[in-house]
């Protein structure tokens, strides 16, 4: 009986989970499908042939081998190794014998989405990543085959669990972010190098794949204009609550006249919209489009058994397409003539907190310096300190270039002691 | 060249759309399906010939006759006339005639769901719903395609935006039901006739088609348990404020040792729970899976526009299928042998309210009868009324059925003077 041949490669959280899920769900797999899959091999480091799972499943089903492993006829292999190298050799290796292509790798994928997806369209197969972005949650699926008659004018994300559960703690204890982070570390919730979550790079690979798939062109990694949290004290916080806003590192693309605008940064957001309410490592994704209105898709971004969950639904699609010879059916549609506009190019309102001297006049000579640049002010909020005084300023909207060459001048003015912080406001 | 033939049958809110979509986006709709696709052909009722869109997009368009109709070569047929007769004969045909099918039409397809499911497999081609259930929301896609690998165990859906609205005004405005549902047929948000809304048969359609797909057998709408919003009052509202909850009307549907219970009605949801904070039209499903964990959708459920972009998606996926000849790819697999558990063997804890005699001893009669029958009760509040007295009783978990019995049992005390309302609390 025809059975369909599954590759793996990897063995860390994700990879274990997936092997297990492969063994574990045959039936129900194969209901799913209506053929057998079988999980043939699998490619790990030496070092993964120590663990109990290996032991577990047979030291048969494993090869350190590249050659060994794609001697295998398989119909699917499934990249679970993370990273850029050597991920990207394998998946093209894969691609090109004409296998169908499962990757859960947001950082080849984003950096390569180009030269992968030409290559699987070269080689009539198909090359899915559902687990690349948002763990779990349907994403790609709901851009590649439900929103489709839609223009998508905006996503707005929070895909980076991480940093939603510091930024959730920061906002219900009152702690500053060193502890938030270490308690998120101790959690397990963050890495001992965060680096790569509380800087935005993270969320920046996930967005690039989104984005590039919403607005339809290649948008790399480097495209988006990317800001962490690590600025972010209590005090934004405690104003950001009085204000009536919780602050959240959102992944943003938008589409207007101007070009795509793609950005990753903390913004403030009023409490009463849907993805203030979003609390801890959840991950929640809205779209706009023409048609649907806004849709909000939300669920648990990271994880060895949800982001399976996403992992198997890729691999059962394409299952489908090896059983139906429908082999190059998943689209990646990303050739359209567009543009970017750089981040001095977006308008948005500001929250602005400083240190000034306490003394007469210091206020109106930072609002005259606002005023300079067309900055208008909405609310102004001084308040007295042991020996200077805070200022925070929500300004009406303004454009990013004339925010920034007022901030420099802020920076000039010496009763200005500090220009603490400035967030931008989604509204 | 080769294209690719639609058909259309009616032209109310949605079909309308649906047209004009179709021929607006006709560029989008080629690239997205790599082909041209060709409204060809609408069928309307002779009624519809006198609406300006029939003018617009021209005489030649449209049929009256269903002959002529389905004399033509369609590759797909889109149903939008929504309704049991005729649409079910027009699917029957259309799948006959070896089109894939779109459907909107969540009462036709809920009722004869294994009918129209098994003679699009016979014909080996697609029935796709996406508009059904959750308007532009993409729920089918996630359910057939996207959880595919998890086994669900539960469904909690807010799926009818005018109840949703209605509720939502009953909270924020302390009104009551009469004045609530006025405001929403003013708005146009309520037919003049709400009973299809407001008695939970809409949602039951709906909770038919998902829990069917979920669970993975037939669940008819006569196999729901089936309970509206409108006993509902202002006094519910504000009790469930101060003990912590929101009142929704819910889409249930959850599996465990006893069976597939299945049921809309009322509840109280807890304040920090996601689904408590869905306000007005919106709608959202939340899927409880064994390796997903929960995952959340949310969106406009009705609308023009978000119910075309759902039937579009549908299309799109259908003109995949005729372009692969991957014909049957649709996956409605509901033949598994699993049990329905009906209503009177849920466990769940009870809001209680209740109008007695102002005398010594109710409270208590009260306390044993619910007592007897093994019903005990986690907080009362009494409230001294006119002539009377109010009483609002929290029970711990009890079954369904020992509820019921002693509700009658409840009745029959002559200083009870009315059991105002039961409401079930989902945790």
């Amino acid at each position: 009986m025809r059975k369909i041949n599954i590759g793996l490669i990897g063995l860390g959280v994700i990879g274990s989970q997936v092997a297990k899920t492969l063994l574990e769900k045959q039936l129900l797999l194969a209901q799913a499908v209506g053929m057998p899959i079988e999980l043939k091999k699998i490619k790990v480091a030496p070092v993964d042939l120590q663990k109990p799972l290996a032991e577990e499943l047979g030291r048969n089903l494993f090869t350190t081998d590249e050659e060994e492993f794609f001697n295998n006829n398989f119909d699917v292999i499934v990249e679970a190794m993370g990273g850029e190298y050597p991920a990207l050799e394998y998946l093209t290796r894969a691609l090109r014998n004409k296998c169908h292509v499962v990757t859960s790798n947001k950082e080849v994928l984003s950096k390569h989405l180009k030269e992968l997806t030409d290559l699987a369209a070269q080689n009539n197969v198909s090359i899915r990543a559902e687990a690349s972005v948002g763990g779990g949650i349907p994403l790609m699926l709901p851009l590649q085959e439900g929103l489709t008659a839609n223009t998508i004018h905006s996503i707005l994300a929070i895909i980076n669990g991480t940093t939603n559960y510091i930024l959730t703690r920061m906002k219900n204890e009152g702690d500053n972010y060193e502890e938030c982070l270490r308690e998120a570390q101790d959690l397990g919730y963050a890495e001992p190098n965060p680096i790569n979550d509380v800087e935005g790079y993270d969320a920046a690979y996930k967005l690039s794949i989104m984005a590039s798939l919403a607005f339809g062109l290649v948008i790399a990694p480097q495209d988006i204009y990317c800001e962490g949290i690590t600025k972010l004290s209590a005090a934004d916080f405690k104003y950001a609550d009085s204000m009536g806003y919780v602050i959240r590192l959102l992944a943003i693309g938008k589409e207007n006249e101007q070009g795509i605008s793609v950005r990753v940064h903390p913004a403030f957001i009023s409490k009463d919209k849907f993805l203030a309410k979003v609390d801890g490592v959840y991950n929640a994704v809205l779209f706009g489009g023409d048609l649907v209105g806004e849709v909000l898709f939300m669920g648990q971004g990271a994880g060895d058994k949800a982001t399976t969950s996403a992992v198997m639904s890729d691999v059962i699609n394409c299952c489908a397409d090896v059983i139906n010879n429908s082999n190059n059916r998943n689209r990646w549609q990303i050739d359209q003539k567009k543009k970017l506009t750089p981040i001095s190019n977006i308008e948005t309102r500001y929250y602005v907190r400083l240190l000034i001297a306490d003394r007469p006049g210091v206020l109106a000579s930072v609002a005259k310096c606002l005023g300079d640049h067309n900055i208008s002010i909405a609310s102004a909020l001084q308040q007295e300190r042991d020996n200077d005084a805070e200022v925070v300023i929500m300004t009406h909207t303004a454009i990013e270039s004339a925010m920034q060459k007022a901030i420099n001048q802020l920076n000039k003015i010496n009763t200005v002691l500090q220009v603490s912080n400035i967030i931008r406001v989604e509204e």
